[in-house]
Formats: C-alpha cells, sequence, structure tokens
C-alpha cells in the first residue's frame, strides 16, 4: 500500500500505549522480577585493580559452604570458547585468564541458594594479585614506551581508520583564518532504568537464557558461538526491559551467567546494581583535535581532526564506533578538504560499548562548539553560518555515502524560529546556542515478522523488536492494524521468545521503526492479500469491489468478518492465517549506507550566573526528521529524552578515577538529570517529509536529539559569558573559573558586537 | 514435489525417535511435572449419587481454614458461562447447579496451599443432598414413565439419526435366511497413562494454561467461549502428554480449573487420579440390535439395525460418536438395502466422549459377529463369505460418501495368508476369526504451520500436533527434513504454546499425519522454494541447474550452505526464512467426506480351554492401510498398540455399577491388557498403495487395528468351542458359561463341519 496521500486509521495518531496500563500497574515484568523454578542466585567477585596478574584463586573453603552450588573461575571454561565479543572482536574474555586489565573485571562467580550466601561466599574466595600499572587516560595509553595492554596491539591501538577528500594542506594553504581546538568528552554511563540482570538454565538440548537485553538475538547467537549450540537451541525471553541506550547491545552478562547455570545444572539469576552496570560498559571518552581552515566570509575550506577514543579494555564495539567518527565530526557541513584520523586506544578501564548515536556526541561537541568560535572570530551570526556551509538535500555529506535526504535548512528555520532567535545574544542578554546531529545510524537491515490472523478474527504479531520504553510494542502494533484495517485493540504482540519470535538484528541504532517496521509492515499486507482472496472467493467479486474495515470485508453492501472467511477457509473448523515479512538486503538501493540520514536540531537560550557559574536553561527546542511520525506523541518523547540525555552529560557526568579505580560509581555519586533540569520551555518539532525507507516513509529517530545538547549549550554560555569550554561536563565550577578566565576582554568584546 | 517414484532421504524410514532420549531419561515434562511459580494444587468435591437435588453447599467452614485460598460452587460463574460441550452441544455445567445427574460430578473445588490442605477442605464442604433415582442403562432410560433426566430431552433421546437405503422390508422378502441378533458393547475407560491434569493462571488479560490435552486449540476454543476473551488471550501449552484415545480431546477439566485459578488470583494445578479420570469420560456402551438377510449363497440383501448409545449425563461427542455408527455398522460390505436408526441416549451416568475410532468397535463387534453367524449357517467360511460381499475399491459403501479408496479383497488376503488360514477351525482344533475396520475417519481439515530456516541452517517446525506417544514430534520433523533437504537432528520442533503456535485443529481421529503432515509438508516446501530462489540468485543459474542436499545448494560443483544464503540475503546481518502451509478446505476434493477410508484388518487364531473358559491367543495379524508409511516402525506400533487395546475391551474391561456407582474404579480394579496378554506370534502388515491425501500419499491409521479383534476373537471361540457370545467382555466365566449351554449340539454341528 503506497504511503502517498493514504488515509490512515491509526498510523500518524497518538494512541494509548498498548503497554501503558501493565506498566503503570506495575504488572509488566522485567527480567528482575521474573521467578524460574528452582532458580538460585549468582554474584560475580570484581578484581579491585585496574591491571594486575592474578597469581591465584584459591575457592576450596568457598565450595564447601553450606548454599553454595557452583563456583566458576576460568579454569571452567576449558572445553568451550573462553572469549565473546562483538562480530570479530573476540579479545574479551568471560571471565579473567590469569590478569585483569580494569576494575571491576570478573574473576570469579558464584551460585548459592540466595544471595547473602552468594555475597558470604565472594568475600571467602581468596585472590592473590600483584599490582601492575595501569593505563587511565588515552594519553597514557599512546605514550611512548607504554606497555601494551594486550600482547598484539601495539601502541595499544586496537583499530584506526582515515577519510581523505581533496587535500587539506592545500585547503588551509587557502584558507583567511585557520582554527585549532582540543575537545574533550568523558566517560559516561548509559543509565537506564534497569540495571543488566539475566537468568539462565542449561540442560543438555538447550539454554534458556531471560535477560535485559536489547540484542535477544545477538545473544543467541553469541551464546551458540560460546557454547557450540545450533542457533535453534539457544532461547532467549525479553518481554520488557527498563531502557537500554545501547549498554544492553549483544551479550553482556548472560555468557558468564550461562557458566553458572551450567555448573550449577539449575537456573542461576544474577542481577547487577548501578556500581556493577557501570563497570559493565560505558560510553567512549573522546578527544577531538580540530584544526579548520576558513575564508573570511564563512566558507569552510579544509578540516583535518584527529579523534581518540578510550575504548577500554576490550574491543566491543570500539571499531565500529570509531569508524562512525569518521562521519559524524563533519556535521552536516560542506568541505571540499578533509582529513580525518580516528584512533580507537585501549585503556586499563571497562570496556566502551554503543551508546545512543555511537560517537555522535562526542565528535559533535568538538564540531558544533568550533562553528561557534569561528563565527565568534569572524563576527558572524552563528546561524547564518551554518547556513552558508549547509549540504543541501541529495547532496553528499561524505564520498561514497548516500546523498543527504532532508532539508536541513528548512528544519533550522524551524528551530530558530520556535526558539525566537534574532541573535546569539538575546536582547536581555541571554545566550543563544544552535546544533545539528546528523548521523549516518546503524539501522542495518535483517527482520523477520510473521502476523497471523485467528479464526475469531483477533490479530498476532511475532516481532523481534524489544519494548525498551521507546514504544516499539505500540507503533509495532499500530502498523499491524494499519495495514489489516482492524481495532488496535485486536492486535496482540507476544513477548519476544527466540524458540518462536522470528529474527530481528537488534534494537537500536534507530532501526526498529524504519526496519522492522517494514517487515511488521510487510508481514501485515501479506496477511491483508491473503484475506482480500478470501473475500473474492467469499463475494465472488474482484479486489477493486472489495473493501476492508474494521475486521470486516464488505462488497456491495454486504459484509463478513475476517474470522468468518478463515472458519469458512477451513472447512468450518477454525484455521489461521500467516503473513510474513522480510526486510533485507533489497530494502537498500545502492548506496546503502546509511539506510537513511538521522537528523537532528537543537537550539537553546539560557543564562549563567556569574557569581556561580550555574546555568540555567530557559529555552530549549529540538527538532527530528521523522519522515513520517507513526506515532507523533512516542517520537516527540523520544526526541526530547535524547535531549534531557544530553542536558545530562553537558552538566553532570563524567566517570571519576582514583588509582583506576571508578570513585563515583552509583546511584548517589553519578548524577543525571532530573525533572528540575528540564528546560522552562521544551519544545519538540517532528518534521515529516515522507522521505524515510521505513513504513509510510517513517526514518529513525531518537538518537539525532542528543547530539547538539552541549555544543549549543556550550556555544550559548560563551556568547552570554565569553566563557569558552572545551571540556565536559559544564559543572559551575568549571564555568565560573572560564569566566574568571575569559575576564574582561572576552566580555568587552561581547559587548562591542551588540 | 511429487511423491511418485522419488527417492526419500528419510520418509519412510523408521528413524529413532525424535523425543526418545527425553522420554526414556525422564527429561521429558509432563503437565504433572511442571512447576509453575505460586502454583497451590485444586481438589474436586464430587457427587456421590447418579442423581440427586443440591439442597445446599455450606462452605463458610472451609473458606476459613487456613491454606485454602478460593472455594468455588456454581455460585461463581455468575458472570460467565456455566455450561462447557463441544460445538453446539453445551448442555454440560462446569460445576452441578442445583443437581448433580451422575457419580462423581463436581459439586465443589477448592484450591488450597497443597494437596492435603486441599483434601482435608473438600471433606468439610457440607452438602445436602436429596437422592433421586438414577438411570444407568439404555433399557431404563427409555423406559415408559422414565423421568426426563433433561427437561428438553424428550425419552432422554439426546439425538436421533437414520440411514435409508432401498427398502429393507423388500429385501428381507428376497432373503433365504434372515439372521436377527442383539450384541451389547459396555462401557469401557480409554485408560492414557496419564490422568487429566491441568494447571491454569488468570490474569486481567488473558489466561494462561498447562495441559495434558490433545486439543490445545480445542481448549483454547472453550475457554475463550466460557470467560468471553479473544483467542489471542488464552495460552495454552502442551508438550508431552501420556496418551488420549479420545479423552483428552476438547475441555475437559480445564474450565474448571481456571475458574479455581480466577479465584485464586494463583496458578492452579488440578492432577486428577485414575478413579476421578473414569468420572471424567469413557466410551460411549453401545447396544446394536441387527436383522440381516441374505441369499443362500451367502450374498447380504438387506440390513436393518438399532443402535442405541448410553452418552451418559451430557451430549458432549454424543450425537458426532452417533452419526458415525450409521457408516460404521455397515461394515465393508455390499447391501442394496438399509434402514439403520441410531439413537443417543441421556443416563446418569458419566458422559461418554470420543475414543479410539468413534462407534467403531461397538458397531463391528455385532456385524462382524453376526458375518461368522451366517457363514456358520449357511456353512460357508467367514472369509469366503466376507470376499464375495465386500466394496470394491471405487465403490460407494454408503450414499453421498467418499467411495472406497482401498483394495479390501488384497488386503484380507495379506492377513489370512499371513495367519494361514484354512478355514475357521484349524486341523489342530483351534479357532479362527477375522475382521474389518473400515470406517470414516473424522480427520477435519484445519491446520496451519511454519517452518522456519534460521542463519545457521538450522530449522525450526511449528505445528499444533500433540505429542501424545504416537510418534507426532518424528514423522512432522521427518517430513521437514525431507522437504527441505537437511538432515534430521537440524530439525527441532517446538513445544506447543497457542501463543505462537499456528492453529491445529486436534490431535485425533487418525488426522495428523495425513492433515496436519500435509501443512507441514506445505510449509516445508514454501520454505524449500524460498532457499532455491536465493540460490538461483547466489549461483546466476536457473532452478533446474540446483540440487539441494544436506542443507546445501549445489551448482556447477560448486556448494553454498543455506546459512550463507540467509547471511548473504539480509545483509550479513543474520535473518531468517518463514516457510508456511496451510491444509484448508482445498485439500479435500468433492466429495469432501471422508478425506479418506481408514481400513483395519484383523485376523485371530486361538483355542479355548474348555475348563475354565480361558482363552489363549496364539496368533494375531493386523494390517493398516497405510498409504505410505512414513515410519513403519510407528505405524506398526500404532497398529499393534490399537489392537492391544482391543484386546483390552474383549477379555477384560467394563465399567461396574452398584446403585449408579462405579465399582470398580482404579487401576487395581479396572484391569487392562498387559505384555501377558501380547499374542504368542503377533504381525502387522502395512498396506502402502499411496492412495492417501497426506504428504506423500499417506492417509490415517491407528484407529482402525481396534475395531475387528473383539468379533475376530469371539468368532474363533464359537469356532472352536461352539460358545457364541454376544456381550463383552468375553471374561472366562462367561466363556465357559457359553460353552456350557451350547452344549453338545454346537460342538456336534462344528465337528460335522470339518
Amino acid at each position: 500500500m503506497n504511503s502517498e496521500k493514504r488515509d490512515f486509521s491509526v498510523i500518524g495518531t497518538s494512541v494509548r500505549r498498548v503497554d501503558g496500563a501493565d506498566k503503570v500497574t506495575g504488572k509488566a515484568r522485567y527480567a528482575g522480577d521474573l521467578i524460574i523454578p528452582g532458580m538460585i542466585e549468582g554474584k560475580f567477585l570484581r578484581s579491585p585493580y585496574a591491571h594486575a596478574r592474578i597469581l591465584s584463586i584459591d575457592t576450596r573453603e568457598v565450595e564447601a559452604l553450606p548454599g553454595v552450588i557452583a563456583v566458576i573461575t576460568s579454569k571452567d571454561f576449558s572445553d568451550v570458547s573462553p572469549y565473546m565479543g562483538r562480530g570479530k572482536n573476540r579479545d574479551h574474555p568471560i571471565i579473567a585468564v590469569d590478569r585483569v586489565i580494569f576494575a571491576g573485571q570478573p574473576v570469579a562467580a558464584v551460585a548459592a541458594v540466595d544471595r547473602a550466601t552468594a555475597e558470604e561466599a565472594l568475600a571467602r574466595i581468596a585472590v592473590e594479585y600483584q599490582e601492575l600499572p595501569a593505563l587511565i587516560d588515552v594519553e597514557d595509553a599512546l605514550a611512548t614506551g607504554a606497555p601494551r595492554i594486550h600482547e598484539f596491539a601495539e601502541k595499544n591501538i586496537c583499530f584506526q581508520t582515515e577519510l581523505v577528500k581533496g587535500d587539506v594542506e592545500s585547503g588551509f594553504a587557502e584558507a583567511d583564518e585557520i582554527f585549532e581546538d582540543t575537545f574533550e568528552f568523558p566517560m559516561i554511563y548509559h543509565y537506564s532504568m534497569e540495571p543488566h540482570t539475566a537468568i539462565a538454565e542449561v540442560d543438555s538440548d538447550g539454554i534458556n537464557i531471560w535477560t535485559s537485553t536489547g540484542h535477544p538475538f545477538g545473544v543467541r547467537q553469541e551464546i551458540a558461538e560460546i557454547y557450540h549450540y545450533p542457533l535453534s537451541k539457544i532461547r532467549v525471553h525479553v518481554n520488557f526491559v527498563g531502557g537500554a541506550y545501547g549498554s544492553k547491545s549483544g551479550g553482556k552478562i548472560e555468557p558468564l551467567v550461562v557458566a553458572l547455570a551450567r555448573k550449577a545444572q539449575r537456573p542461576v539469576r544474577v542481577a547487577l546494581n548501578v556500581a556493577e552496570a557501570m563497570v559493565t560498559c560505558r560510553r567512549h571518552a573522546v578527544q577531538c583535535k580540530l584544526k579548520t581552515g576558513v575564508k573570511k566570509d564563512g566558507t569552510l575550506i579544509a578540516k583535518q581532526a584527529e579523534i581518540y577514543l578510550n575504548t577500554g579494555a576490550y574491543a566491543e564495539t570500539g571499531p565500529i564506533v570509531t569508524g562512525r567518527t569518521l562521519t559524524r565530526i563533519l556535521g552536516p557541513y560542506r568541505y571540499p578538504n578533509l582529513k580525518i584520523n580516528s584512533y580507537c586506544v585501549y585503556t586499563n578501564t571497562v570496556s566502551a560499548a554503543s551508546f545512543r548515536s555511537i560517537g555522535g556526541p562526542q565528535t559533535a561537541w568538538a564540531t558544533e562548539s568550533q562553528m561557534d568560535i569561528i563565527a565568534q572570530k569572524l563576527g558572524l551570526d552563528p546561524v547564518e553560518l551554518r547556513l552558508k556551509n549547509l549540504v543541501k538535500k541529495g547532496e553528499e555529506i561524505r564520498p561514497k555515502l548516500k546523498p543527504l535526504d532532508a532539508d536541513l535548512a528548512k528544519g533550522l528555520k524551524l528551530v530558530t524560529d520556535k526558539l525566537g532567535w534574532d541573535g546569539a545574544l538575546s536582547k536581555t542578554g541571554r545566550g543563544r546556542g544552535v546544533g545539528f546531529g546528523t548521523t549516518d545510524p546503524g539501522a542495518p537491515l535483517a527482520s523477520t515478522s510473521t502476523v497471523h490472523v485467528l479464526a475469531d478474527g483477533s490479530v498476532v504479531l511475532l516481532c523481534g523488536t524489544v519494548e525498551l520504553g521507546q514504544g516499539a510494542k505500540t507503533v509495532m502494533s499500530q502498523i499491524v492494524a494499519e495495514e489489516l484495517s482492524v481495532p488496535l485493540e485486536r492486535v496482540t504482540i507476544r513477548p519476544i521468545d527466540t524458540a518462536f519470535t522470528p529474527f530481528d538484528r537488534s534494537t537500536g541504532s534507530s532501526r526498529s521503526t524504519t526496519v522492522m517496521g517494514k517487515a511488521v509492515e510487510l508481514a501485515g499486507s501479506d496477511a491483508r492479500r491473503q484475506i482480500l482472496e478470501l473475500a473474492q472467493e467469499h463475494f465472488e467479486s474482484p479486489e477493486e469491489a472489495i473493501t476492508l474495515k474494521d475486521g470486516q470485508a464488505i462488497a456491495g453492501g454486504k459484509k463478513v468478518s475476517y474470522g468468518e472467511l478463515i472458519h469458512k477457509h477451513f472447512a468450518m473448523q477454525g484455521g489461521e492465517l500467516v503473513g510474513r515479512g522480510y526486510a533485507h538486503s533489497g530494502m537498500a538501493p545502492t548506496p546503502a549506507n546509511p539506510l537513511f540520514w538521522e537528523i537532528g536540531i537543537g537550539a537553546v537560550e539560557l543564562d549563567v550566573d556569574q557569581e556561580t557559574g550555574e546555568v540555567h536553561v530557559h529555552k530549549y527546542v529540538t527538532a527530528a526528521d521523522a519522515g513520517k511520525a507513526l506515532h507523533p506523541l512516542h517520537c516527540e518523547g523520544q526526541d526530547e529524552g535524547s535531549a534531557m540525555m544530553g542536558i545530562g552529560h553537558t552538566f553532570y557526568e563524567a566517570y571519576q578515577f582514583d588509582s583506576g579505580q571508578i570513585i563515583n560509581a552509583g546511584m548517589v555519586d553519578y548524577k543525571v538529570p532530573g525533572f528540575d533540569d528540564v528546560p522552562d520551555q521544551f519544545d519538540s518539532i517532528l518534521i515529516e517529509d515522507g522521505n524515510g525507507p521505513g513504513p509510510y516513509g517513517a526514518k529513525g529517530l531518537g538518537e539525532g536529539g542528543i547530539i547538539p545538547v552541549a555544543p549549543a549549550i556550550a556555544n550559548a554560555i560563551a556568547w552570554c559569558s565569553g566563557a569558552r569550554i572545551k571540556t565536559l561536563p559544564l559543572t559551575p565550577e568549571k564555568v565560573w573559573r572560564a569566566i574568571k578566565d575569559a575576564g574582561q576582554v572576552a566580555s568587552s568584546g561581547l559587548r562591542s558586537r551588540t
């Protein structure tokens, strides 16, 4: 069915969440709420050192402890692969082997009849360590003579990549001004509401796993590889997950929980606390050294960047994130000459993982901050500077990638109009900032879905997208209701059980509505086609004469319910129709990458308390290019949530280390934004140009909104206070010091501009 | 794919059962083995009277008993339908309302923290009854002036039906001899290894049921109707069931278990014992009054029958069984004139239900016994008499039904040759008997199946056929392996969960291999077609150039695994193909009824101890028309098991009543055959003419073998001892008395024939 000028029944309507009642009544069960008969509790013993040799682990006393069912060390992996990791990067031991290379690394694990016994057992495991020097920062890891964290990784480089276009040296030679700045973005934590929790049960012909993952099929793959089972024997169950943001992509704690269950021969649950989740994965800290050449009128001529990602102990998705920075450092701007080098660097810290817009906020922090430095220096309005350099719709952002599929100037105008932009400094002295997120989302293809029409006309959807809070169950149900012309209430979406639910690559990278949504749309329309065939037979009428509405086929004034059609087709004995849909490589025409461009735009108005350095955000406008907003309220919710998450890393968040150990792990010491941090005026705009490859023209969103927040705010601070800060977070102390450092010069400079 | 002259890889091979290891190791979990978190135990309070008014039920004391969670009486059904029952016959209250009409009827139910508490609670429920006269036998129920068991049922007739062909009175006028006999077949019990067991869990948006049913989708339908849920909200889970034979068709205890769980708001398990299962359902006792007119040469001219089925308290499947007797009383014989009247009669006994070949053994008991009475009288060999009257392949058995699809004479010859038939009395004085089962199995259409090919080439089958012990998991896996050209080990068949498993009408009435097997075959070939399409793209070759073998596509000396093809198709991100298959009304050309004729043939050689009446079965040969035996060993097992079940009702089984109560309920008092009862020589023959509508020409079997056993044995007894017995079972006492009664006359009559 074509999306053009179509009258939608439920698409585009902000229906009530299909899982809303379950959530507000507490009925929705998360992994930690489940009780599996015979289940016992597991705990991990973690290294206190960031780098140490393990001289010995003595588990004998613990194994004899009443209530202890299983104790695991690396010795328990002799018959299977002891390594996990994404794709080719299987460098990550499931449990430390001979040495630990970050503080918090599991060195042993225990399963016991209850948590208290498990905790007591941990305390009694005797581990003898020989501490070794630890490399926490990228500078340390890259320093000449630094020890290698992995034998195979020369200079501690996990991966490096380069993008070259034109000749950056000639570009600089042509430039009127050259700007060189270094920006720092710290390690931060995903902080989903639910820390990692998994239950595993192992028997001779299969493994059951109930887990808080965003990648049930990724976990299936990982466990199948490690423990040598066919995919059909690994059953991963997921229903509700309390947020993920990348922290639950691929196998995390599951391989070790399976090891415990395998040894215990009983179901074992491991539920991490926040401090443990913080040493399970995090966002990449990134240092960007930017050199940009500009003409006097603001035209960008050349850009050179060196990007260093602190990827931590193991590769995880580090190489993918590093690859993605090449595009993301560009922003949506046109550069005739480019030379970008990006380095993924091992350190003795917890491995970095995927995190909402991988490499996006970190690189935009640099590029969008520097844009305003340029504007200020050249005496240009930052909006004007951006408009001058914006890549146009259909124009190339980066060689060989799909051309831009959105009109950014139009979007920017919507945002600045909403904010009331008439300059970077308001008439009342407030600072204003603006920025873009223009990214090539992963959005990998590969989703299969089935839609089942039962003999009473009720409809069942099998779809492997995980409900992470984003509203996936609702939007997928809407698509099915739309395709089948049935009331939304008639559609039931099943929990994910990989024994039954067809394959989906993953939930994340802005792919679900676009890619899985397409598979669901096709499954629904396949079922619709079958109903139409039965209706044609029933009415003895051609398809054109038949209308489907509210679960009925209508022709020539006569009606028949889907249920009646199915009963008749199946000899009045019940029956069921199955529609199937695939999102496969055929969905993406060449060039396939990215499947679509994800666009976020942000603008802010704020003021700064010169006495305290405290920043007050008066207005924030965020815009997302939705293509077609299938559920506008959820789209806005995603985009606003993304911007709020950006406010978190802008003002508060950073891992803090002392001697290689994180000293602010936990809910009290690691602050995230709360309701007090919501801007006084907080607007979100959905741009709907039907330009997406997803159902009805939809494209992914939810990762764009986070990107421009920090630079827009830093720029606004700079415009109104003169304080230019290049490291996050923008704590009051840091702002206050920057204001002091900027002194009178900047201040008077600003005044002279207005 | 055509079955003609096809080289099969796994079809037709008696592979090891796919569930064999789970069963012999005790890993296979039946409903009674399951533990659902929070589960409590339910018990039913049953009426001691066959007919009584309930004056009062006082549950107050019990409700206050510590550990009692819920107490149920008919008052708890005020908001839902209190009636259950198959199809239109919803006359069966889930729990007694105001009166009880059979001994064993549930009048109250309790759910408590454990079984002991539940049992104590039952003992404390005070029920005041006013006993009423009970009608146990059909004669009592039909007697003039008998009270009505149901107000709506005049003369206690639940249903009656008639078959007329030609003019039976003219037929009798033409006959040389007329035979009039009355045969009795008692109530018997299914005696599956596992009594009925169910667990239910009810919450606001759905019901979960784990149950030992053969009809998961029938239970879903029943519960949905009673409790007003859409089908999509009722989730029935079944994996292994320990036999059914009709006793687990449709809702049995499930509606009442759901009622308990609904009130308890906790999962409730009810596990019946054998005595309780015996008052849950049974086989119809049948009385057949036969009048048959025959020419001197043995040609059958006319048949008149009055058939009375004791259907018990409620209709259940009584009307269906009664309808089926019209065909089944005919046997495979040609009658120019017919008048058959069949009556389904209510009595104050437990409701009769479906039971392996509904109405088959009871009517064949009459017809096949009388055939030998005729042969004896006319001085004909009973095999010759049968051959003279057999309906031929393609000829009509009964007007408007599909013509016979098997060559019975050929089958009979196979059986009698195997037995070494050279007359009804062997040279050593042993008796011989023979008989047919020629029935129109229900085998209703309506099955949907899906076959899933995963990205590592492993294959998953979703199929709603219940593994009752008959080998369904194995044969369905074989079909998938054959269609997809993969090794059998690569196919995993999932447990049934109606949340995910596509619809199947039921497991029973000889339909699974034929009807669901067809859906599975089509789902497999649909997946095969998709793999071939990917292979064509991959090899850039036409389909004809590609061979599929062992999970690989092969063309021009190059190989690619299914997994690689799927990965490539899904942009190297995993993926899954879904094949679907439907068995619907299009599967059966007109006339559609029966889908096929089910053929069983039996022959026996035995002798009788004249002093004790004990019968010793020396040889038994059973034959089944398999069409194509997909798993020969399982086919033989089904057919032999069916014959052994026949040996049970032939020699041992019958409900015995005293004052309306069953006095032999339980494993000790109700004898079923054991290994000692296996005939010394026990042969089974599979006839494979590829004449079935199922996959590869298969047709159903397993219900045919039970039919001829009792008359074949009774006939053999008559031939060698002169004792003609017309009521089952053939206990030694009954045989001894019959020998005495027959006296010298019959004995000398026999001698004169040899």
